[in-house]
């Protein structure tokens, strides 16, 4: 049998990694690989509304999964998704970014054509994607087997992007060689570390923590990235360490697990005495690179010093003054929990609760009344979407129950993120529902991909707070401005508008009306969609206090 | 009184061009710019759904009024921004691109913040959005008076982006030294030339053209961007010489001057006979640099050997082997002028004549039918705004109306650019209506900006040509996909959804309805929407025969 095509080989050996759908939109420099995804009997073409909502979708698909594709053109396609892959590769999601690009016969012409500055010149956009990805290649018959294997290697060592770019013509010549049939994700050795090292590291952590009097350990996201949670979860339940999560590691561990001190945001910790539990800690392993951000700290309210802190990378552990290299997170659990004994924890918790039931029927929705019926609403399975924005200052807040997934884009905080990574992770979420709360001010940006979502009827149900305003800027601006008024759109109208088939659409005012629906959609199979009214005004947590430390830290002193 | 913040310098210097308008998304790294375009009361803020669609917005405004601006925040804005500015600095359209930088309190203490990678580095994204500019500025107090003038003075000479970046407590401290206020952008002088160039440039061009037998001239859409649409009239009527415009340059001159012989194509030129007029002139005078791309010559079809051109860039002349530099596009346009003599038109044409009104009350709606009633709809005023698809060869081909305007992007082609563009230009257009044709596939990439202008209601007539599919792509690609069927969705339906209040809002499917709702249209003052519905089969003109050659040159030999 003749070989696959490059562009079809290229498809193929993304779907062994088990992959099943290419998030992107089609564009004639692209459609070498665009005919192959189609002819590529794993995979299926998802046609998304734009580049920025694709790359957001593959996004999403790929922080549950583990992996995804997205297929963009030349230039345009490529450039309009590029916040989205760099949000990528800030919060470490590896997707790898096809790009279409004009066929060798045009380019060693030196024609002129579209999607470029018109002057003969090819390869203008490269560094620009590539500025958003760990790794990247130009693919030829020739060297396309040796390079896709580069390629797949090194964005899922580096838990990053890589950008993967297909000329026209070359995409459709048989690739040269002997194909190769690769492994699924979860099968792959994605580091490989120093065995030396490792071990080194492993003892000096284990004689650390057992040295300390109340050591706690902070786990990170970035284990997640690596298909590392259960390992995580070993190795909580084998050294019966407490831990504390901060917002950004949200869904890593159950929220109910004995060992759980709270969510960790310095002063807007919750519990608020988690702050204290956190920092009162002589020795903390920070498991992963736990990100001390102005959003996750409550505006750099922590207080941890350095001197008392475990910190194990992706590939170094620092312990002290002793710094391992080429060690691998895989690698590091494995020999923690080789060597684990059991702690007695010295620590004392208020846990987290369930959020009070607030409200009566017919009161009018707020956050204080809207939070808690959402977290009865969501159960085993289900994967809580925060949009970035006041949304996610709840959320965040908010106990999960077990079995909840949660993924929101703190770092990069690209609002419009929500709508479309929403999509992305109910495509890959085959265990239950997914579940997007987001603001009106977010959602404009990319509520273009309703219409999508109408086509493949995804098992979604999307909260949307209107409050007329962008909430979060709002809080953080220093006067309150009209340019955070927003357009009055009537969102719940939208998905009807957009083709959406038999999803529950509602607008709700009131507590009554919002039970009612919760209540159809628990009962449903079909998409839902739910506008909630939210005054303005109290958008935000008033504990928070952000608007004065903003204020100091963004302005000239007075 | 005390100086104005740099930030309010910034808007008021940008506003001293006649600029009203500021097009962009509020963010928090952003709000001294945000602020102090509320303050500036010479100024309106735009609130566009999301980055890309504001930049599309201010590149539509900067193709009527000259120049434009647009205000996006750090990181995650201005990358969502960077496809729409590429566009910009492609096609020769200076918007200047304010961008909201963090504290510089937050990075001297290299804190940890959001829309970073979370390492404490700044000035990542710069190099990117510095890509779509000609030219940048980190403003400080110190340094932004003088750094504002160069600024302008840069984006206007080259007719390209600039790149503005405010950090944000540097916007809210008064600029040092003594502000500058700034003349109206038709006052100001762009380019400055060495006199003796031009003078001997003009007397070269001029002694070809006598020489010559057949000459005739390509006008480029250049000179419009440079303001020089009134200065290229007086040069044709001065020269009785004849000429044509390719697409590209359409909507540069009234298409029945009596000079015009059609829109130049290669051998999709309209009328065909344009094509063998163009091409059997022995000289051909290109004012201001035409630009010969595929989708502009008919793939490559058109014929014209370098040795018979005259080309007069914006900063040099060439004619035969001879080269004239630093010469400016307006100054070589006034010495032409100044030394024309009437040339005796040589050439026979069949003018451009309005479109056959073809089917009847009860027939469907099809390309056929839309078009020659589109063309008669048009009126004094109005600006036609031609998406990226199979509607801008229709478009292209179609004799325009005196006094009607027409926007295009097709040498960036990034489709989607239309709807958020009609925006733009219908904000800059004070004369008359600004009409949008778009097809769904492309509309689908931007039309949250729906919600937009329904909040703001500019004068604008908006036709979506629903054929289900990315007409342009099945077009160009060679096996016609699954992946190019779009979402279905209710187009009409759109704007109440998104808002539109008192919008003339309509779905035809036949003539009668068609022609119903434009005579609605032209009795009222209100914005409309039309959703159009036409068969997927007949979307591209036949005759264009674009997928045989596109098959050959963009995919290997058989």
């Amino acid at each position: 049998m003749a070989n696959p095509s490059v562009a079809l080989y290229l498809a193929q050996r993304l779907s062994d990694l088990g992959i099943d759908r290419v998030f992107g939109v089609p564009g004639d420099y692209a459609f070498s690989f665009d005919d192959a995804v189609e002819e590529c009997t794993s995979l299926k073409w998802v046609a998304c509304a734009n580049e920025l909502n694709a790359s957001y979708a593959a996004d999403g698909y790929a922080r549950r999964f583990g992996a995804a594709i997205l297929s963009t053109t030349y230039g345009v396609g490529e450039l309009s998704a590029l916040n989205g892959m760099m949000g990528c590769y800030t919060e470490r999601v590896p997707v790898f970014h096809v790009v279409g690009a004009p066929s060798r016969r045009i380019t060693h012409q030196k024609l002129i054509t579209h999607h470029t500055h018109g002057d003969g010149v090819f390869g203008n956009f490269e560094h620009l994607s590539q500025s958003a990805s760990c790794v990247s290649a130009v693919l030829t018959p020739a060297n396309a087997i040796s390079e896709i294997e580069r390629v797949i290697h090194e964005a899922l060592k580096n838990a990053r992007p890589a950008y993967i770019v297909v000329p026209m013509d070359s995409g459709k010549i048989p690739v040269i060689g002997t194909p190769i049939k690769g492994a699924p994700i979860a099968k792959i050795q994605r580091q490989i570390a120093v065995p030396s090292e490792v071990e080194a590291a492993a003892d000096g952590i284990m004689g650390a923590l057992k040295a300390a009097k109340n050591p706690l350990v902070l786990p990170s996201m970035l284990l997640q990235r690596y298909g590392l949670k259960e390992k995580l979860a070993d190795f909580l339940n084998a050294t019966n360490l407490p831990f504390a999560l901060t917002p950004m590691d949200k869904g890593l561990v159950n929220e109910n697990h004995s060992g759980f001190v709270g969510m960790y945001k310095g002063g807007s910790s919750t519990p608020p005495s988690t702050q204290d539990i956190v920092e009162s800690a002589d020795l903390i392993l920070d498991l992963g690179g736990v990100v001390f951000e102005d959003l996750n700290t409550g505006l750099w309210s922590s207080n941890l010093t350095p001197e008392r802190m475990i910190k194990v990378s992706d590939t170094w552990v620092q312990v002290g003054h002793k710094v391992w290299i080429d060690t691998a997170l895989s690698e590091v659990l494995d020999a923690l929990i080789a060597k684990a004994t059991k702690f007695a924890s010295k620590v004392k918790t208020d846990q987290m609760q369930p959020l009070a039931l607030k409200g009566v029927a017919a009161d009018a929705t707020n956050s204080e009344n809207f939070y808690p019926r959402l977290q009865r609403m969501l159960r085993q399975g289900d994967v809580l979407v925060a949009e970035t924005g006041t949304c996610m200052i709840h959320l965040g807040a908010m106990q999960l129950p077990d079995g909840v997934g949660y993924e929101s884009q703190m770092l990069w905080g690209s609002i419009g993120w929500g709508t479309p990574a929403s999509l992305g992770v109910a495509m890959a979420n085959k265990e239950g529902r997914t579940v997007l709360v987001t603001g009106d001010g977010s959602h404009q940006l990319t509520y273009n991909e309703i219409g999508v979502m109408g086509r493949y009827n995804p098992n979604l149900v999307i909260f949307v707070l209107n409050n007329g305003i962008y909430g979060i800027e709002d809080v953080l601006s220093e006067m309150g401005h009209e340019y955070d008024d927003l357009a009055q759109v009537d969102y719940h109208k939208v998905p009807e508008a957009m083709g959406c088939k038999n999803w529950i659409t509602a607008k709700v005012t009131t507590v009554g009306e919002l039970e009612a629906v919760m209540s159809r959609i628990n009962q449903a199979n079909s998409p839902a969609y739910v506008e909630v009214m939210i005054p303005a005004a109290e958008s935000a947590p008033k504990s928070e206090d952000i608007k004065d430390r903003a204020y100091k830290l963004r302005t000239p002193a007075a």
